[in-house]
């Protein structure tokens, strides 16, 4: 990892990207070696089809705690995809719930329908969230995924614990499934 | 209110100044002409006694998104209360938990015990954070309460939102009396 790693994390207000920003933060945070800011704008801004949170983790004191030009984009819709894409920083990760974004902004995009999974998998609509936070820490190893599920944990509400552990290894899967598709498509052979 | 105006919330780590601090930015977010920017810090900066979380709002976009002199400091404990307090704008509100600040920081401090309040009034200590939010809404008077209520019920899990509107009111009341009690003690007669 580089001295300074921006995360955007994007969607629509009920897609619990508040959560899923806050969750990833406090997983890099039981490392002592990071420096982890996170934030969130509301009001006009933040108003329309596009809503966001970011996640800024580096090795040094973190000054300026806004994304600049991020290197992973979570984009769970297409208003946040194409909103979003043009601050990426040129080879970044993007990560898209193919559920609801249906125009791909780039043939290498992780396309994983994390809405989709979410509701035939777990149930739950409402954990898509984790399940892109599960798929984002596997594609980006940002952090150990189980420092990550101990972030899950500490944070969902009591009760739903085995529901989020569930939701956060259906993304995992999913993820390693596209890593693995990706790189036979990419092979020389 | 000025062009910025920042609040910082703080204590440790378990006293949900993470959400508290959601709460209050979501809660500014829904009034049209605000912007709002929220973010905490975790990693080596956030370790130790004290941590925090901030809220920023302004009538113009915020470039800067970190309090560089809060307008109000909450403090939920002793190591907190003496680690920011000297951040503070000259005159800024001061706030803090009665139960666990014992030595008072300045005499108009707004000395208020969320934490007893929490575990006697309302039957459950982890509800302190509400509890806070209420009384430094009522004090500051930055989003009207009707919106904080709306804010802190649209965030806490399912099934405790009779106990946080519990905890909301038990902290608007007691800000209340702190008030009329500093009025009593600075009048002339």
């Amino acid at each position: 990892m580089k001295g300074r790693y921006e995360i955007r994390l994007s969607g629509s207000g009920g897609q619990g990207l508040v959560t899923a920003g806050i969750i990833l933060a406090e997983a890099v945070g039981l490392h002592p070696d990071r420096f982890v800011c996170q934030s969130q704008s509301y009001g006009p801004e933040a108003r329309g089809g596009a809503s966001k949170s970011e996640v800024i983790v580096s090795h040094e004191e973190i000054d300026y705690p806004k994304a600049v030009k991020p290197d992973v984009l979570l984009a769970m819709n297409q208003s946040a995809c194409d909103t979003y894409l043009f601050d990426l920083k040129p080879g970044g990760t993007v990560i898209v719930d193919a559920t609801l974004v249906k125009q791909m902004p780039t043939t290498r995009a992780a396309a994983i329908p994390f809405t989709r999974i979410a509701r035939t998998e777990i149930g739950r609509e409402g954990v898509a969230n984790i399940v892109a936070l599960g798929a984002l820490t596997a594609i980006t190893k940002i952090v150990p995924l189980k420092s990550l599920e101990e972030a899950v944990l500490a944070r969902v509400p009591a009760g739903t614990e085995e529901m989020n552990r569930e939701a956060l290894q259906a993304g995992i899967k999913a993820a390693r499934k596209w890593m693995r598709a990706s790189r036979s498509q990419t092979s020389p052979t």
